[in-house]
C-alpha cells in the first residue's frame, strides 16, 4: 500500500501558510463541535521514525483547546502497565464523551515492539493478533467513537536526513527506542512489516489514512484536512450499525438446577475452616506466581452473593484483593464505553478482583430495562467473550458464578430482610419491582448462561437455596481454579 | 507513650464473640451513616510487624460494605510513585466524600522506611518532617475528613511468636520488607523511633489511638469500638475551626505595574524564534535531568493567558508537557479537598505541567463568589504555600505568572472577541459580570500576590497590555528558571 504514495509532491511555504490560517481555525471549531455533540475522538499517529510525528501533533495542539485533550505516548509504558493485558492501557486512556485522545504511537507500535524488541513481560502480549486489534477498533467505532488512524510514510533517504537533523539540533533522541527496534539500516525489513500491518488492519470500521510525509507541510495539511472532514462527517452521521437477527432458540438452563442440594451445619463449619485455610495458602502462591484472578458474581436479588463473597474474602489478605460492587454506572462511568469500568478495575499482578455483579448487566438489566438498544446488547455477547478471552490469554484466572434460588426462597429472604433492622437497608422497592419481571429475567439469564459459557471463562451455576451448600461450592470452585492455574490439579 | 500500655489484659473468646456480634453490626451501620452524611473517612494502621494488622483489617472489612471502601498498602509503592513528592500518593488516594480509605501502613511507615532503608529516589523524601505530616493531617481534618490513626503495639516476645506462627502457616512473608527495616533483633532501636514519631505527631487534630495488641481479640474490640464511637461523634460534630482574623492591611501591587512596556513586532519575531529554540533544547535537558516543572497562569479575563501558553507549548515536545485548564470543579473534583485536583495533576519525572488558571482560584473567585467561607480561603494562603513548598523541596521547578492588563485594554479585547466569529465562543456573559467586580478582584489579587510570593515559588507579574512584550517575558522567565534549575545561571 505504501509504495503507491506520492512522496515527491511538495507544498510551498506561502501556500501552506495561507491554507493553515483557515485550517487551523477549522480544527479548533471541529473540536468544539465534537465536544458539544459529546462524541469522543481518538487520533492514532503511527509511521516511521523521523516522520515528524511530534511536530505535527504539536502544530495541531496549538489550534486546539486543552480542555479534554490528552496526548499519550506508548514508548514509555511503566513496568506495572506491562503486567496488564495488552489493551488495558488503551481502555484506561479512552477519552470520555466529548474528549479527544491522541496516541503518539499506539497499539500498533506496541504490537510491533513486542515482536521486534520484547521487553520483560511484554512477551505475554505476543498473542495479540491483528484480529484483536480489529475487534477493539470495531467495538469503539460502533459505539460512536470517532477513530482516525494515520500512518506517516517517509522514504529511507528522507528518514535519514530528518534523523540526522534531529540529532544535530537536539542531540541524542530523548525518547530512546530499543536498539532492536531501530529502523535505520533495516528499512526494507520494516517496510514489509508495516505493509503487512496496514493490510491486516485497514477495515471498514477503521480505515488507515496513509500520509506521504517527506514534505511535512503537505503532510500537515492532509492530516488536518482529514481530521476536520472526518469529524464533520461523523457528527452528521451516527455510526452505521447492522441490526442483528436474534436467534429464535429459547434456552433452558435454570429449570434443570437441583435446588434441593443441601448440607448440614456441622459439615459446613468443618469444611468452611478447611477450605478457607487452603485458600489463604493458595492466595499467597498465586501472588508469588504473579497470577491475577477475576471472580464475578451474578444471581437473583437475595441469592446470597454478599454472604458468599464474605466467606471468600475472610480467607484472603486485604492487600491482595478488592471487591468491586457494580451498580448502575455513575456520572463518570456513563461518559465511557460500557466495558471501560471493568477494564479499569482489573487486578494487578498476583491479586484477586472480585466483582459483586459484573459486565453481564449489559445482557440482563440493561437489556430488560431498555438501557441498551437491541443491537447493543445483542452484540455484547461477542464483546464480552472477546474481553474475557483477552484476559484469559493474558493468564488471568477467571471464575463466574450464577447464584440460583427459586422464587419462593427469594420471597422468604425479602421478608426476612424487611423485618431485620440491620438488614432492611438491603431491600428496596426496586427489588420488589425486579421480582415482578422474574420470567423475563429468566429468559435473559438462560440465554446468557449458554452464549457466554466458554472454556476460558466458564459459568459455575451455584444451587443457592441452601446457603451453606452455596458458599462451600463457591469456595471449592475458586480453590480448584487456583490449583489448576498453579499446575496442582 | 507505648510503655504505659497494658499488654497483659486478655479477652476470652466467648466474651469476644458476644461483643463482636453487636460491634460488627454497628461498624456496618456507622459506615452507612458516614456515607449518607457524605463524610470521608481515613483509617491509618501503623505499628509493629507481627501485630496482626492484616487480620484486623480483614475482620473489619467483613462488616463493611465494599462500596466506596478501599485498602491501600504503602509497602509496595511503584518506582513511578517514588518519583513524586512525598504526599502525592496519599492525596491521590484520598477518599471521596462518603467513602472510606484504609491505609495498611501509611505516610508514617513511608517516612520511617526512607530513613531506615532508603530505596532509590525515595531519599528525596528525607526532608519530609513531622511538621509536614501534622500540616497534612490538619488540612484534612479541618476540611471535615474523619481521620483515625491506630498504632498497634506488641511486646518483643509476642512479635517473635506471631512472626514465627506466620512463617509456619504461610511460609516466607509474601510482603517482604526491606532487610534494613527488619525490626526483629532491633526492638529497642525501633521502639525509640516509634516513640519519637508518636510524640511528634499526636496532635489535637489527629491524635493517635495506641492499641495494646498482644491479644488480638482485645485489640480488635478496642479498634472497632474506637471507630464506631469516633465516627458517630464526628457525624454529630463538624470540625471545630478557629475563625482567623483577617489582616487589615490593604496591599497595593497592581497599581505599580508599568503597563506601557512594549516591544516592536520585528523584535518580537526575532526574539520569539530565539527563545523558543532555546526552550526546545532546555526541555530535553530538564527531561534528562528528571526535573519536573509546574507553570501556573493567572490573570484577568482576556489578559492573554492562552496566547502566552501557546507560544510556550509551541516550543515543547507534546510528550513532555500537559496543559491543565482549570475551571469550576466538576462533579468528581467536588467530592474531594480543593487541592486534590492539583496534586493529582503533578508532572511526571522530567515533564512540564502547565496550569491555565490554578489553585489560586481559592483566594480569588471562590473568595469573592462565596464558594469558600472566610475561614476557608483565609487558611488557604498557608495551605497553598505549604503545598508549593513541598513541591519545591522535591525539586520541582515552579513558575507562577500574573498577567496584568488595565480595564480599558480588557474592554477593547472583549469587544474584539465578540466581533470575531472564531473567537466569540471565548467571551461569555460571565466575563462581563466578572468585569463589574474589578475592584473587589483587585483587592484579592493584591493580597494574594503579597501573601504567596515566596522564595521557592515566586510570582512573576507580566505587563500584559502589549501582547508581544508579555509573551516574551513569560518565555524568558521560564528559560531563566530552567537554566537555574540546571545549574546554568
Amino acid at each position: 500500500m505504501l509504495e503507491r504514495l506520492d512522496l515527491k509532491n511538495k507544498l510551498p511555504k506561502t501556500e501552506y501558510n495561507e491554507i493553515m490560517d483557515d485550517l487551523g481555525l477549522r480544527l479548533g471549531l471541529v473540536q468544539r463541535k465534537a465536544r458539544e455533540a459529546k462524541r469522543p475522538v481518538i487520533l492514532v499517529f503511527e509511521g516511521w521514525r523521523g516522520a515528524r510525528r511530534s511536530l505535527i501533533i504539536n502544530k495541531m495542539m496549538q489550534q486546539m483547546d486543552a480542555r479534554g485533550f490528552n496526548v499519550y505516548s506508548v514508548v514509555h509504558l511503566t513496568d506495572e502497565e506491562r503486567q496488564m493485558p495488552f489493551f488495558h492501557y488503551f481502555w484506561k486512556h479512552l477519552p470520555a464523551k466529548g474528549n479527544m485522545a491522541v496516541f503518539h504511537r499506539s497499539w500498533y507500535y506496541q504490537k510491533n515492539e513486542c515482536e521486534v524488541a520484547p521487553k520483560g513481560d511484554c512477551c505475554k502480549w505476543n498473542d495479540t493478533t491483528f484480529e484483536h486489534i480489529n475487534t477493539f477498533e470495531k467495538e469503539l467505532t460502533v459505539d460512536n467513537y470517532i477513530l482516525l488512524k494515520f500512518f506517516l510514510h517517509v522514504s529511507e533517504k528522507r528518514q535519514k536526513e530528518n534523523l540526522a537533523k534531529n540529532y544535530k539540533t537536539l542531540g541524542k533522541a530523548w525518547r530512546e527506542v530499543s536498539p532492536a527496534y531501530d529502523e535505520t539500516g533495516h528499512y526494507e525489513k520494516f517496510l514489509e512489516r508495516y505493509e503487512r500491518m496496514l493490510e491486516a488492519t485497514d477495515t471498514v470500521n477503521a480505515p488507515w489514512h496513509l500520509i506521504g510525509a517527506n514534505d511535512s507541510r503537505r503532510a500537515q495539511v492532509e492530516i488536518f484536512t482529514t481530521i476536520v472532514e472526518a469529524i464533520e462527517y461523523a457528527l452528521e452521521n451516527e455510526a452505521k450499525v447492522q441490526e442483528q437477527e436474534r436467534p429464535a432458540t429459547a434456552y433452558d438452563v435454570l429449570s434443570k438446577v437441583d435446588l434441593d442440594k443441601t448440607i448440614s451445619k456441622e459439615e459446613y463449619k468443618e469444611k468452611l475452616d478447611k477450605y478457607q485455610e487452603r485458600l489463604t495458602a493458595l492466595q499467597i502462591e498465586m501472588f508469588r506466581a504473579k497470577i491475577p484472578a477475576v471472580i464475578g458474581f451474578e444471581g437473583w436479588d437475595a441469592a446470597g452473593k454478599g454472604g458468599a463473597i464474605r466467606r471468600l474474602t475472610a480467607a484472603l489478605d486485604p492487600l491482595g484483593y478488592s471487591v468491586n460492587p457494580v451498580a448502575a454506572p455513575n456520572a463518570v462511568e456513563n461518559q465511557y464505553h460500557y466495558l471501560w469500568r471493568f477494564w479499569t478495575h482489573l487486578p494487578n499482578s498476583g491479586t484477586v478482583a472480585i466483582f459483586d455483579r459484573t459486565w453481564y448487566g449489559r445482557v440482563m438489566v440493561e437489556r430488560l430495562e431498555g438501557f441498551a438498544k437491541p443491537h447493543e446488547w445483542q452484540r455484547a455477547y461477542d464483546e464480552i467473550k472477546d474481553m474475557e478471552a483477552q484476559w484469559a490469554e493474558h493468564g488471568i484466572a477467571i471464575a463466574k458464578f450464577w447464584l440460583q434460588i427459586d422464587k419462593d426462597e427469594q420471597y422468604k429472604r425479602f421478608k426476612e430482610r424487611e423485618e431485620n433492622p440491620f438488614k432492611n437497608w438491603k431491600i428496596t422497592d426496586e427489588d420488589w419491582r425486579n421480582r415482578e419481571k422474574w420470567d423475563a429475567y429468566e429468559e435473559a439469564v438462560n440465554e446468557m448462561l449458554v452464549r457466554t459459557d466458554t472454556s476460558y471463562a466458564p459459568w459455575t451455576i451455584v444451587e443457592g437455596n441452601n446457603k451453606y451448600y452455596a458458599r462451600l461450592k463457591v469456595l471449592k470452585t475458586v480453590i480448584d481454579l487456583f490449583e489448576k492455574k498453579l499446575g496442582k490439579d
